[in-house]
């Protein structure tokens, strides 16, 4: 009998068109009501491999172990910067967004010198700033970047600069929170040695787990260190020796979560990792049309969009954050606010994994039609969905 | 089209009769299947503040902010180490056990100086020791103990120890992985200013979660401290400011984690703490008595068992993990084999949260009846299962 005073769950479905979480496909939902077992059961050690193996195609690697963290996606780079660094060695790091900050400050904490090269917020940072930066150092521990930028939107080429790690002798760690599984992230082929992303994003699984590609020579570096990591939980080497073929205990691991990267990694590999990519490209400029026929604007550098993230500048006199509430209650519609230096000034429309759809965006457009004259912002009618429609057919 | 080349997942479902994960209510397997929605919502926004409200409860605490960090139990100890322990404090720590040994370790991890107290293993720790070992510190930050040494199956008395510290000046750190939810964990009235858990024990949620308990002393010194702390993701402070009134973004939740976790806490108010605590001390008594039958050791101080876990003795002759893989492949229970100094030694039994049940332990009884006499060991037959039933049915 129930007796105790909480209500019961009562959450709506939403169309999640957001910065993250997403959508997640029911097959994964599914997986979720597989039994719980022990983490170190023979039962349960394929799902390991396999998770592993899938991982490794999505990053486009046979040189670098991969696992999946138990943690959400933040807790991945934290991982990577107190695993590999000690205190006093020199992380050169680009700053051109909100979660560029994020890395700078977790370098930091490791008790780091942290260099920061800075950008421009929206623009992709030049690889000649980095270059020059790399060649005031003599000894340069890791480079650091954000491949896809969450609060701007812009996608950051990424071989140019690992090239120029490599050339100083340090190690290239990558932030591909959002652009891993919707774009491709080529491991081997930038030469990356830490790369991290999260579950709740292109891979449309429920947050919780924080997927990682370690290079040979990252762990070699992590093994070989002088003074002891700061942090046990978090401890890659640790980590990847229960991941690795001995499968030793370190902690128990989130089962039901790693159920659902199982499946949502099997529903990728289903889709195609080039006509997944694809669909995330088309149904971006589908939205871009959208908005531009609704006069809005995108803010982000046209060359260097992000297909996963589309950043629109709030019109004058318009109250962002009740568009947000109308588009959630009346519309079930999540959208993201602006962060950072653009926090009240944007807005950001994901359209990530399973919610990268037509209908999302043609919804999405339609509910914005309806909202922003009610705040005082005329549209052409029905401009957006038709420029929407016509792209998305045109493609 | 299914067209990858990994096999859909295909778990059976088993009595975890190991020291976690162990099985999980059909309440929060349905819970787990409610949609994913963003973490700053208005909708979810309820949910957080329910967690926190009901964990609460089972803390018995009216003075501590409790929350659930978004990863595994021993990142909960993890997390209250980093977030309090700045170089050169000192820590003194009771060691007693395999997870006494881990709390030590992810204190020295932070720089600090770290004194151990040493126990017996399956003892409890003498409170003189603590006293004698404080007398000798002009300052220490905090005193750490393990509640319930899952390793060893014993119960630790914390609150002479809590006292002792709160004389010293020190904080009082509780690692209760498994105790809470399965036996009384009275955070207020022993003076806890620090305390974690796991949702996979007692509380019968898959793994993921680290409940706390967080004194507003502990939150003070930790606010206070004129270091950084070497970790972002699990910085208490940072963490506290979204589970706060103000919710203010920090990381990406695990939504579907904590929605379990919600419904977790409300299986247990519907038993009630009493109750439930009562059904964990039932079932451990029957699964001794038929133990003791079949004449097995358990090897617990007996005045200090815990009982969520039974650590029984290996029969000398007998293959310690040959019979738990009889026991897994043929009978489909899990049970857990020893850890550090009592590998290859001991079995360990949990009786934890939803597999805390008459018709588990008897079952692992006979199956136990079958398998030993398979390997050597000859045991009455039909003896455990008639000495755990008499004590079932006289309890």
């Amino acid at each position: 009998m129930v007796q105790n005073s909480y209500p019961e769950l009562n959450i709506p479905a939403r169309v999640l068109l957001s910065t993250g979480p997403v959508n997640v496909h029911p097959r994964v939902y599914k997986a979720m009501q597989t039994p719980v077992v022990g983490y170190g059961e023979a039962v349960f050690i394929p799902i390991i491999d396999g998770i592993a193996a899938m991982l490794a195609e999505v990053f486009q690697t046979k040189e670098s172990l991969t696992m999946a963290l138990s943690a959400t996606g933040s807790a991945g780079i934290e991982a990577g910067m107190a695993s590999v660094l000690e205190p006093g060695d020199v992380a050169v790091i680009g700053n051109y967004g909100f979660f560029c900050e994020r890395m700078i400050e977790m370098a930091r904490r490791q008790g780091a010198e942290v260099i920061t090269v800075d950008g421009e917020w929206a623009k992709p940072l030049d690889p000649a700033a980095m270059e020059a930066e790399l060649k005031k150092h003599k000894s340069v521990k890791l480079v650091g970047m954000v491949h896809a930028e969450t609060s701007t939107g812009v996608s950051q080429p990424l071989a140019e600069i690992s090239r120029m790690a490599k050339e100083h002798g340090a190690l290239m760690f990558v932030d591909a929170v959002t652009s891993f599984g919707g774009s491709e992230v080529a491991v081997d082929e930038w030469g990356i040695d830490y790369i991290s992303s999260a579950s709740q994003k292109c891979l449309s699984c429920p947050p919780g787990l924080a997927p990682v590609a370690v290079s040979q020579n990252a762990l070699e570096t992590m093994n070989n260190r002088s003074t002891s990591p700061s942090t046990w939980y978090l401890n890659i080497p640790q980590i990847a020796d229960y991941w690795g073929k001995d499968h030793v205990y370190h902690h128990t691991v989130p089962i039901s979560s790693l159920y659902a990267l199982y499946e949502g990694l099997r529903v990728i590999l289903d889709e195609g990792l080039g006509p997944r990519y694809e669909r995330h490209q088309r149904n971006a400029a589908a939205l871009r049309a959208g908005l531009e026929a609704l006069g809005l604007s995108v803010i982000s550098d046209e060359n260097h969009r992000l297909a996963q993230i589309t950043p629109v500048a709030v019109p004058e006199g318009v109250d962002e954050a009740r568009v947000r509430a109308r588009l959630a209650n009346d519309y079930l519609i999540e959208i993201s606010r602006g962060l950072g230096q653009f926090a009240g000034k944007i807005w950001r429309v994901g359209l990530m994994g399973e919610a990268s759809t037509g209908a999302n965006l043609l919804l999405l457009l339609s509910a914005l039609e309806e909202i922003l004259p009610k705040e005082g912002y005329e549209v052409p009618a029905g401009a957006g969905v038709a420029a929407a429609s016509k792209a998305l057919a045109g493609s």
